[in-house]
């Protein structure tokens, strides 16, 4: 079995590219994808997609795909092909080098005619792309991000037909879970990106001057830079711009949390607030790859700055968050469990005296999260670390994912997280984002 | 019923912009949807949701969520809850205004433990939500986006459970094709980063200088600017650095197409295709407003430009494809189909000569595609302009869309297209992209 064999001329650079991820693909992934569906007793795998960046999808599309809602079948045997449903996205669909089910052969015209209705339309496309790649009615495993009452509609719709089926998404993101070259490549780039812009982030708040007394019931002056007050929407405006030139853009956003905003982990930030000297600053950069790499691939990390003079709490969590992350680092192996590496982390919190999960499940002070995820085509995928028995849990070679430990204090108003991003590669551990630890930015500077 | 009442402290100006909306959408949408449910015979709409992004969630939610996967209930009758999954978006929750559903309600730890597997772990969050917001087990209508196999096998697992599922994306899309004030505001927004854009990028070919000569068996000689040949891609690099400092990404990417690569409509262009004199380039943005501005809508326009002398087809296309938009923009008024103005637009296209798929379904030359498509939380929503006979197709004020007629020959290598986004006021028509339409970017700064 291959997949992307690349039948077509693209741009050579690219396609030299894409030629090593489809060899891949070729060898590994489509293994065990028919693994994976041979133990779910299903006959194919068929994706139903909203456009080419769908998660489930990308991974099968080598080098370059700018395409609206497509599907996809793969048979346990066989080639897989990509059904596509605009006649205008024939190029875009060539380029793929899969092999094609057009909207002729779906019968689009007809179906937007005698099936206009949205679900309708769905089952007329999800039956005719299955039959056109050869799949007779049976058990087939669903996999692709779906309007939710539509596709199940359609299903139900289908299996009057014949058709039954089984959830095939966690398949798909085991199967995606170690990272092609391509795909490895692309990552490094986004984490580039994501360096070069926070140590942009890190000079602008070394270079910045407290006002003493600034705001009333603050814990330090507002910070101010080039005659203006900088605050989290300013340094939010040029985090944009720096990763904008560099090619990446953040269809998730990002964190820019200072001092009491960070004591909540997923709190973005709010624009109008100025920082402050003496106040840890969460910086949570989590880019895509944009118009340079393809494929689209999600970067992360996270640094915590104060300027100025940090609180003795907050140096206290700062160094006690460097050693779980350094104790993370050391066990992150193949084989391991990522739940082994948060048992770890919160035994070493623990000792240092801040509550953990681990004995008080849901605790919003101290360490309130899991350790860190799996990072790809989507920016939370496999591995998890979380306490379970698969293999989603394990960490294996290729595997691309975050090591976050962060402690929290909401109430007393402040959070530090530090994040790196990693590779399990062949020669071992590779931090992906090096970069300084200091919380004092004025010390990054000093870093070559 | 009352939508997204306003208990938590916010940034100012994101507040006022976030009540009118609330307003907005407690006057017209909460009926509209209450209205939908019935003639589903529903007693709730349940939204399914990756992220606070998700296009069904997003009208709900106001000014500012930064969310992971999230459920939305809205009962026919009471205010809609939001249950959110993680504890850490606790302040992100609360500041939607939304009544809300915890996890710890939801029971998201017993889940984990419990039900890990992903569709069980669906199923079980599903219910709750639904438990928790009053609705007990009857017909429920499904919207927002979801991984496939599973959200299909939670509902199949909870209709054993007396849930029946009704199809409930295209209720709300219905429910959202009219724009509220906060969300026009956010379109203008991204329309004017757009239009500054595609001033630029006219500026910067209009600056170009053709090399005569330039690559054999070439239309004319390649563009040059600044001692380097100006590419596609370097030209997208500079859409994508100048829309970044406008607080907009894309997405989806863009389109800049040259020459016979704009001849296929959805074509992306490749980046490393040098731009040449008298070959006509299709740019096509379609961003989307980014840190700014809240909620996140996307802006779409299109212009042709050709630097040098144009072939004489393209300069005959072009005219052609002005006098359709003239017609289409004339056509569009309250009450009117989305099909009649396509009908126009062939009919007008027919005499010039060219085909169409009135006449020629699927062809490829001519004019090969629809007129225009709602825009707003997607790229691409209501209304619809196929020949469709329900709301979805015909216009309405508050409609934000796109009109734009294009005409292709992919066999002789060019394409040419123009495209006005579109709002559809209490005034008539406004076009929210205005723009020279010239194909000769000179022409261009000579526009005030």
């Amino acid at each position: 079995m291959t997949w992307g064999d690349r039948g077509v001329q693209a741009d050579r650079g690219v396609q030299d590219q894409a030629d090593r991820g489809a060899q891949d693909l070729g060898n590994r992934r489509a293994h065990d994808l028919a693994a994976g569906l041979s133990e779910l007793g299903c006959r194919a795998l068929l994706v139903v997609a909203q456009s080419a960046s769908d998660p489930d999808l990308a991974p099968f599309l080598g080098a370059r795909a700018h395409l609206g809602a497509a599907l996809l079948v793969a048979p346990r045997e066989g080639r897989p092909r990509l059904a596509y449903l605009n006649p205008m996205e024939r190029e875009e669909a060539a380029a793929t080098g899969l092999l094609l089910v057009t909207p002729e052969e779906l019968e689009t015209l007809r179906a937007a005619r005698e099936a206009p209705e949205p679900a309708a339309y769905l089952a007329w496309v999800m039956s005719r792309a299955l039959a056109a790649s050869g799949v007779a009615p049976g058990r087939v495993a669903l996999a692709g991000l779906a309007p939710a009452g539509e596709i199940h509609s359609a299903c139900a719709a289908l299996a009057r037909q014949g058709w039954e089926w089984v959830a095939g998404n966690e398949l798909v993101r085991l199967v995606r879970k170690r990272k092609t070259a391509p795909e490895l490549a692309a990552i490094r780039a986004a984490a580039g990106a994501a360096v070069d812009v926070m140590r942009a982030l890190a000079a602008r708040l070394a270079a910045a001057r407290g006002i003493p007394g600034g705001h009333a019931g603050s814990a330090g002056g507002e910070l101010w830079l080039d005659g203006r007050p900088l605050t989290v929407g300013r340094l939010r405006g040029e985090a944009a711009r720096l990763l904008a030139d560099r090619g990446v853009d953040q269809p998730h956003g990002n964190i820019l949390a200072p001092g009491g905003e960070g004591g909540v982990p997923h709190s973005a930030g709010s624009d109008g607030r100025p920082l402050r000297a003496g106040e840890p600053l969460i910086v949570d950069l989590f880019p895509r790859g944009a118009w340079r790499e393809r494929p689209l691939m999600f970067a992360d990390c996270t640094r915590t700055l104060c300027a100025g003079e940090p609180p003795p709490a907050v140096a206290r969590a700062h160094a006690a968050v460097l050693r779980a992350l350094a104790a993370a680092r050391s066990l992150a192996v193949p084989g391991a469990r990522g739940w082994d590496l948060q048992e770890a982390v919160c035994l070493t919190f623990e000792e240092a005296g801040y509550a953990t999960p681990l004995r008080q499940p849901g605790t919003t002070t101290g360490y309130v999260h899991n350790l860190g995820h799996g990072i790809g085509y989507e920016l939370h995928e496999l591995p998890i670390f979380r306490k379970v028995a698969g293999a989603e849990g394990v960490l294996a070679e290729g595997d691309v994912f975050t090591l976050e430990p962060g402690l929290y204090d909401p109430a007393a108003g402040w959070g530090v997280r530090l994040e790196d991003l990693c590779y399990l590669g062949p020669d071992g551990l590779e931090v992906l984002t090096p970069l300084p630890y200091d919380l004092d930015p004025r010390r990054w500077t000093l870093d070559p």
